[in-house]
């Protein structure tokens, strides 16, 4: 059977979370309607990300196999047809080795979150930005996330609900910019706990607009306390934007937006 | 009466345009609602664009007068608070001299047409760019669009239902450019024709997939004849972002986002 490997895009708003729930819209159930409605194969598919409801997606990945081949690029275009109206797209389609798969195989995971600083709120992105009107130090942000990089016990920035075995990660990368109006946070780590990058993102406002020090944030993680997290940002300004797998396939380093 | 200029940013998504019209949503309705809900003022507002049913501004200015004085930032800030859970958003407002006048002072205008070109259609996007699969020469469209620079008969690019007793229009700029998976278009003008921007982007983008040449693109200008225009681009792709006034106050000149 061929294994398909899709990178999707999708507009987290009116579901439920990436993951299939019964009775409710999810990212997961409507690809795997689109997948029977052109092949008439009814499966389950494997995501890198489990995005949580509201979050949005420009790099997901995902595969599955289907007993019939079909050309990828007949796969995709397929999807497409059959997940409108959805605001789901498929970006890309390829052919995958029997051995790939969207999650276990993944390497690294990079989010991006966006933040508009300005007085008035927004219009045009509402739907796509956290809105802070008190004016955000992202150096400051920048500087102070850097205590966060590494491997730590993350237990003060992970969703008192998180199903992870352990609260051990490693965050590889987090770089606080700002760009015009907004101020973006880029993270990138083989793997992240529930809401471990609203939870930082929000607390990293907190430095930004001045009522935490660097000092407080470098404490709050070692305080490996729940209570210790400063607020959680919500999901609608948050972007799963690329997987990472290695060996690097030829597709296999996604291109961010 | 102190007399207020405010920059407006809009999502024409639900409005059936910007002018109020009985019995149908409009922003200039919901905006004159907000002043009302602040000031108890009932009154009518002048727009500088009277944008079209789902047509977007990032830079609208409009003018209102108010019997009583309030601090232009209470303006701003109240209006906001009463736009909710509308998706407009007061920028800025500040006083402006008794002779302003939002539309008839204009001397300039500026639209920004955003065009996503690939293979997958827009999730995130979908309700703010025009989707066009077809790969585009964005640098053949900008050739060919300078032959619509400068003073012309813009029947060919004007609505049939145009109320505007003169076709003759000067167009100061277009300019088309890749940015991305997008092209964006970026007109200046004094004035311009009703769907003039829709009606060249359209035509433009016949130009990009190579169905027209540059040739056919001023013949069909030189021909003044509404038949002779290529498609009509859709609204949702369409931004208001600027307006200029002459002699440029200190916040005359909007800056594009």
């Amino acid at each position: 059977m061929p294994r398909y490997r899709l990178t999707v895009e999708y507009d987290g708003g009116p579901y439920k979370g990436f993951q299939a729930q019964d009775g409710v819209a999810s990212v997961q159930e409507a690809l795997e309607r689109a997948i029977l409605g052109f092949s008439g194969e009814r499966l389950r598919l494997q995501a890198a990300g489990r995005t949580d409801t509201g979050v949005h997606a420009t790099g997901q990945v995902i595969h599955f196999d289907l007993a019939k081949p079909w050309r990828a690029e007949v796969v995709r275009d397929a999807m497409n047809a059959h997940l409108v109206p959805d605001p789901i797209s498929i970006l890309s389609a390829e052919l995958a080795e029997g051995d790939f798969h969207a999650r276990f195989s993944a390497t690294g995971r990079r989010y991006l979150y966006r933040i508009l600083d300005r007085r008035s709120p927004a219009a045009l992105e509402r739907a796509r930005v956290w809105w802070v009107k008190t004016p955000l130090d992202a150096d400051a942000m920048h500087a102070a996330a850097q205590a966060l990089i590494g491997t730590h016990d993350f237990t003060t920035f992970r969703d008192t609900h998180c199903q992870s075995k352990s609260p051990v990660k490693t965050l590889d990368r987090v770089d606080v910019a700002r760009v015009g109006e907004e101020v973006h946070v880029a993270l990138a780590a083989r793997s992240f706990l529930h809401r471990q990058v609203r939870s930082i993102v929000g607390t990293l406002a907190e430095v930004g607009v001045g009522r935490w020090s660097a000092e407080r944030l470098a404490g709050a993680l070692a305080a490996a306390d729940r209570t210790a997290c400063g607020q959680v940002a919500p999901a609608h300004g948050l972007y799963l934007t690329g997987v990472s797998y290695d060996p690097p396939s030829a597709a296999g380093d996604l291109t961010e937006p």
